[in-house]
């Protein structure tokens, strides 16, 4: 393998940033990001982090990233929900996802988890084969529900006096 | 309104075990909690809570309750998730669930979050309906995946050389 794993520093949220953009196009949603590198140090590198997130390093270049926290589930108990999972476009199909995806199970294992999930687009096809080769149940009755700025900002005036 | 929302105490966690157990058997997964009255007290209320809980009290009884905790999106920030809203089969249609769902969105509120994000099942039309009523968007091209505790440990042990 000509690539390493390793933790992320303060320093790599630049191209991490770079990575999360570069996959909001790739989902058709380019001006969803709203989050900035400064953001994402003092969420991540704070005493009690949101995130914990490694890179994977090609050369001297940061060509992809995982970035994923704890959740908890009211039947399991503890689990890890990897948020993202990103390999540039142009270095894909060398075994760097693989090597995240481990990476990432390794750590969950190592927290005592008994559960790692994720979401995963429907036409993304390519990455619901790849979850599935490894061992990942894809769910189709779950449906992600969302709140929104708006939406809250408008429920909560709209339910001011049941409060 | 003849009943009351409140934080849980340490002492409502069997209640709140029957309730969690009462939805599990509603989504037709009755054997799927695994969770112990000590383990929801050891997590929910040491130093760093892995969630929040709410309970909804009626006459001198908890009737329902809410349960969840900060997520992060690598687009929007900080976000809370509401793992369960639950509301005991005879005490529906008193306007608890709207208002366990009003605290939980008033409490994420107060924390700063941008969203609030869960999962429903999508036979569950009631709640469907109940949610998108109040401003929550239902999607349909995102898929739960998870990797549970034996696919962990077979992903471990198949790239066991790889990591």
């Amino acid at each position: 393998m000509n690539f390493i794993i390793r933790p992320a520093l303060k320093d790599d949220m630049g191209d991490v940033l770079s990575l999360i953009k570069e996959l909001a196009v790739f989902e058709n949603q380019p001006d969803a990001v709203e989050i900035s590198v400064e953001d994402l140090i003092n969420h991540g590198f704070k005493s009690d982090p949101m995130f914990l997130c490694h890179v994977a390093i090609y050369g001297d270049k940061i060509v992809g990233m995982s970035l994923g926290y704890r959740r908890y589930s009211t039947w399991k108990g503890p689990t890890m929900h990897l948020e993202d999972l990103i390999v540039s476009r142009n270095y894909r199909r060398k075994g760097i996802g693989k090597a995240l995806l481990s990476n990432f199970v390794k750590v969950s294992s190592l927290r005592g988890v008994k559960r790692i999930e994720w979401a995963v687009l429907n036409w993304n096809s390519d990455a619901i084969k790849f979850y599935e080769a490894n061992g990942a149940k894809v769910h189709d009755d779950w449906l992600v529900t969302q709140m929104n700025e708006v939406a809250i900002k408008k429920f909560l005036k709209n339910n001011n006096e049941n409060i």
